[in-house]
């Protein structure tokens, strides 16, 4: 047995998380490093939509809104993503997507600025954030027009630069926590706190930190947090996102997508809309309730777990296929397009390739999911719920073999289009 | 056997739907009057749901996407919606929620009118539409700003005297086609052609007709519509809504809720938004797949049925129902809160009482499944698809027992509260 082999072993014998993999329903064989993408199904959520489904909506029916508490899933949701945040009961909510929510928090944040001063119209973001969120600014922009609402966006090195510059002319600065792409970590808190010496609200975009990387956002006083559930959260294929709002920015918001289900009484059916006191506020229309239960039976996974106890695991999987596939960034078979220390990026590694997208399909032809993210980037994710070292062995040795054989030149690898 | 048993017995011997119900999945000994709330489960929407969860997440994960086409279904749903509204290809997309759409369009909308003048700040709604309705107006209202959004909310009856006297500075009308408390219905046609002619755009809410009520969009020459898919098309609960808008306005307008499900390429992740020249513009972020693909399958139910064929049905359930109580409204013991002739009022009958509540949770004690709308109004709803004439007949009785007893009055029936 080489030694590689043998440290794997060794590594999954000494592994607390290793018996998580028991509670998910995952295909034989398959080596699925996409989780990032969207993570797999659990036996709970299984169990789950059978029973939302049959008992609930096929026995209940609409009486399940009362009998089942249909009507608080989003904030029981909220509750149960909160510990993963570090955020306390009551700030967290499941609603909607990422992109709906965003525009939610941002045009609040612009709303409650400008009620103090009309000097703010940036919103500031990276240049490399993930589209949707730059794209959702410069829908408000058109919406609001630029004199009230325009999308500053600069590198991710001049954040601070800009803020330090232009912060009195910032409403909201908008980041990601880690970068879609390259796996990239900002600070939270220390961005957190200069934003704020300057006036300026702060929204992260927790998607690829989730349930993976430890998050600390009330006591980094963050004010707005969005994230979606279905990725490392594992709660199903566009799996409602959550919003977190700081506990004492709640009473001093309003956000225009006030739907009736984010009244104070919904079913008083007032002709005035009255915001509720909490983080329901945020909530518009009615939920879709077979999604959310089973995002809820989903982070039941996560019961008794620390995030630093994943994080850590984490970091071991990222450090241990990076050792494995070393031979090829040393013979620049492949060149690494992220920080060259694991515990310096999110739970995945990021190669540049200009036959990235062949290579990916090379890979998904010897059962190993990863992902291509145009133009060039192969990007393999590591969930530390269900994956294995020997997982993590077997995957370097077939990408290594692919990079060696160059197969991923071949037309069949080529044709192909991949949509996600 | 009384004539009333005989002649409900001798309707459902002769109705050309009657069939339908070996589709759905119902309570035994339930009668379920509330279908335009939330429609039951039927077995093509159960074996989906199974299907989509352990077959297309459970086995092929992220691959889904294109493999069972994930990525389309937001179309695909719309596309198979279109019929019932008298739709073509590609005007109608299943996304979001109702108050999600209704504030895509409405903003859209406004946009639109004031790039050409801005001398047309109102919406014109009913006073009483559906609140969710009103409340999105008021929220996209406090963004924009009175000058540029207001609602102007009249009574039914004042619609058109309004649009006459104020239509220059309209820029939507926003309706609902069928009153959710008392099923009046409002002639599209004429009130769209009417607006028309004083240049103001017109947005139907079908919520409360969409799959019951006859609708042909296209040829009303309807701007735009949303309406939900958890009431008569049975999508099961919190089910995405749908927006349609009409071909020739697709290429002319932009949503502000500009997410990446929506660019033309998403893909490609590129850093400027760029609408998708469909239908598919108005998508925001990913959509729940298994909320959506459970509804594909739902409307699976209509694929042979003629709208007026369930319409025929619904209005003489409607009209046997009212012949069963009418010794109740002849002697006063219950009182119409709605049109008398079932074939002016939506698929429902409403009264008003001021134990609304109390009558509404004794049939529930009894099987008989109805709806309480604040303050006074007990709602009966009749879905053609699963209701037989007997069913009508056995409620009717349920309900006169109910009435001569006063039983509502008993405080068992008093002190729960109902949230939907």
């Amino acid at each position: 047995m080489n030694s590689l082999l043998e440290r794997a072993k060794k590594l999954d014998a000494s592994d607390v998380l290793a018996h998580k993999i028991d509670e998910f329903y995952l295909p034989d064989g398959l080596i699925y490093l996409d989780g990032n993408s969207l993570g797999p199904l659990s036996y709970a959520a299984q169990a789950r939509v059978k029973e939302v489904v049959e008992l609930q909506w096929g026995q209940s029916l609409i009486e399940s809104w009362n009998s089942h508490n249909w009507i608080s899933l989003p904030a029981t949701v909220g509750d149960k993503i909160a510990p993963l945040l570090g955020a306390p009961k009551g700030s967290v909510v499941s609603c909607d997507s990422i992109s709906v929510n965003l525009f939610k928090l941002l045009s609040a944040g612009l709303m409650y600025q400008q009620g103090a001063s009309t000097s703010r119209p940036y919103i500031l973001s990276q240049s490399d954030n993930f589209p949707t969120d730059l794209y959702m600014v410069q829908g408000l922009s058109q919406l609001m027009g630029k004199q009230k609402c325009e999308l500053l966006s600069v590198p991710s090195h001049d954040i601070q630069t800009t803020l330090l510059e232009k912060g009195e002319q910032i409403s909201v600065l908008m980041l990601s926590h880690v970068n879609f792409k390259n796996g990239d970590i900002i600070d939270i808190q220390a961005i957190t706190e200069l934003a704020h010496s300057k006036g300026v609200l702060v929204l992260w975009d927790v998607a690829h930190s989730a349930g993976v990387l430890p998050l600390q956002l009330e006591q980094w006083k963050v004010d707005f947090a969005v994230g979606c559930s279905y990725k490392y959260l594992n709660g199903g294929p566009g799996a409602p996102g959550f919003a977190y709002v700081a506990p004492a920015l709640q009473a001093k918001l309003q956000q225009p997508l006030s739907g009736w289900m984010g009244h104070k009484a919904p079913f008083s059916f007032d002709h005035q809309y009255e915001k509720a006191p909490g983080i329901e506020q945020l909530l518009a229309g009615t939920p879709s309730i077979i999604s959310m239960s089973t995002l809820e039976a989903a982070l039941s996974v996560f019961d008794t777990l620390s995030v630093h106890t994943i994080r850590d695991k984490s970091i071991a999987l990222n450090d241990f296929f990076q050792e494995c596939i070393e031979p090829l960034l040393k013979t620049n078979l492949l060149t690494l397009a992220c920080e060259t220390n694991a515990a310096n990026r999110g739970s995945q590694i990021s190669f540049a390739h200009p036959d990235a997208y062949g290579i990916c399909q090379a890979l998904i032809a010897e059962n190993v999911i990863a992902d291509f993210r145009a133009p060039n980037i192969l990007r393999i994710g590591f969930s530390p719920l269900f994956l294995s070292f020997q997982n993590i062995y077997d995957a370097a040795n077939i990408l290594s073999n692919i990079m060696r054989s160059k197969c991923y030149q071949n037309l069949e690898f080529q044709v192909r289009q991949r949509v996600t």
